[in-house]
């Protein structure tokens, strides 16, 4: 999984800090992950090939997380875009965009699909053979759900040298990597186990934002291989996360250590900090695994 | 009047080319025109003190034109303002903006106040004692409009010393400079002319983007000092402007040099053109006093 972020900052747009958004390469896709006005010019700043986004992820309808969307639409139909788009978000979505598009006269020459939420529980939203998308309920001033990416196993490896020493006909290499006993041509069975091993761990990512503290959430994001969760203030501003329904670095930091993740990203910084290193500080101390999100900062897992 | 460009590129907005919007400061205005995604962050990049905004005019609602208005608004609620905010624009700008912040139930806490046109001929939608501000109803693809900014004549200068030597009442100043007689201290009458002289002349600038080539706006334009007229193509594109309902360079001209105005500025240029001098080239084969608008550029007269 590789992770570029867009923008991580959190209300306005400025000069040097962007409003939310990721692109999520994983097996092929490469899905969008909010998108604050400006994300479209982040996307050719930082080089992604954002022809190839076919599925776009809105967590909720703050502003600084989907401003950008409609822009971000009207090009791809200005670019002659005519591959499918999904876009996944609230119920109200696709109003706010196609009114727009109608005002404008400028529907789009590609088919554009929304698939708007409104439940309160977990949900599959997209799923292929490689990637599962389950929504996470997330606690927030207006509906919001978070954004659970797993991959699903691979197939197993195979000993390819120990398979031609045991004589096993290689027309059933694909069965056996999908975890078939082996059979030699003269017949005898081979255990799985003792030609193949096991897949790389399956891999996967928690997107978090915005958020109270919700430990409600551990059980679904527990061991994830990384987890973005929103980290607006410090702790000693935790009045201002409980008004405004937002985390602390602290709070993050405590979901992370309870859902044992690999990773912990924190961003969704309020504009009030300067010196971010203050995040990963509070953070760690409950926590090791501490990264910060920066605008065009990628990461690999 | 002193106009500053924010984005003066058509279409899809880029790293470094953004699409429309300028402010224009006169008489202690300062006006938004058009407001294209990314120009809260150009308003902050160029140093404008956009808190200053109260009156936002918008010519059509296509993307390049008003997609960054929502955000604006959202950031001067983050800002805190209480102030009025005025925003003229055609039919149904209201509720694009209005639906958008209801989805995210994030209301503006200062009065925020629509004027939505939907006239075919020019209508003043702004004046004081400085200032008039009227539509210019345009040709494109959807309804559009442009604006005519004028300043109303200033009062007549006083030739001080000449009252003094002539024992004009100090007292009667203010009304000599607003066009009356003088009388001295005997009582004698001296004509307003011969103690006073004109006024600089009122300013005007003519705002035209986007548009076709469309000759009816000439008379309402007649000598404005500036016009910002769109080309979004150069002349062996005629057919693409056609097509699309902009203007070429030469037809922009045309327009300038029928309207004897003082001065041409060009913006809205279409992607395609990597040297915009060709532009001006193009423009000054029928008119001489040509401007290029960039992103960033100061004019003022």
């Amino acid at each position: 999984m590789k992770l570029t972020v867009l923008g991580c900052h959190s209300a306005t747009p400025r000069w040097d800090a962007n409003p939310t958004a990721q692109v999520l390469e994983v097996k092929g896709h490469l899905f969008l992950i909010d998108c604050a006005e400006g994300t479209q010019v982040q996307l050719r700043k930082f080089k992604v090939k954002f022809a190839r986004i076919k599925h776009i992820f809105i967590s909720h309808l703050h502003g600084d997380h989907f401003f950008g969307l409609v822009g971000l639409i009207s090009t791809f139909r200005l670019l002659g875009r005519d591959a499918e788009l999904h876009v996944y978000g609230p119920k109200g979505i696709k109003e706010a965009v196609t009114l727009q598009l109608k005002l404008g006269k400028s529907w789009t020459n590609y088919p554009l699909l929304f698939h708007e939420l409104e439940g309160n529980s977990p949900e599959v939203v997209f799923e292929d053979d490689k990637v599962s998308i389950t929504t996470i309920p997330l606690k927030h001033r207006v509906y919001t759900n978070g954004f659970l990416f797993k991959e699903k196993p691979g197939e197993r490896g195979l000993d390819v040298e120990k398979a031609r020493a045991l004589n096993v006909e290689m027309s059933y290499y694909r069965k056996i990597k999908q975890g078939a006993d082996a059979v030699t041509k003269d017949g005898r069975v081979i255990p799985n186990t003792e030609i193949t091993f096991d897949p790389p761990p399956a891999k996967s990512y928690a997107y978090c934002s915005d958020t109270s503290y919700f430990p409600e959430i551990v059980p679904q994001i527990k061991g994830v291989t990384a987890l973005y969760h929103e980290s607006t203030f410090l702790e000693k501003e935790h009045h201002l996360a409980e008004k405004t329904e937002h985390s602390t670095s602290k709070e993050a930091a405590a979901i992370a250590k309870k859902a044992e993740v690999g990773t912990l990203i924190l961003g969704h910084y309020s504009g009030r900090y300067g010196n971010l290193e203050a995040f990963r500080d509070e953070a760690q101390e409950i926590f090791e695994a501490v990264e910060l999100a920066e605008d065009g900062k990628v990461f690999e897992w």
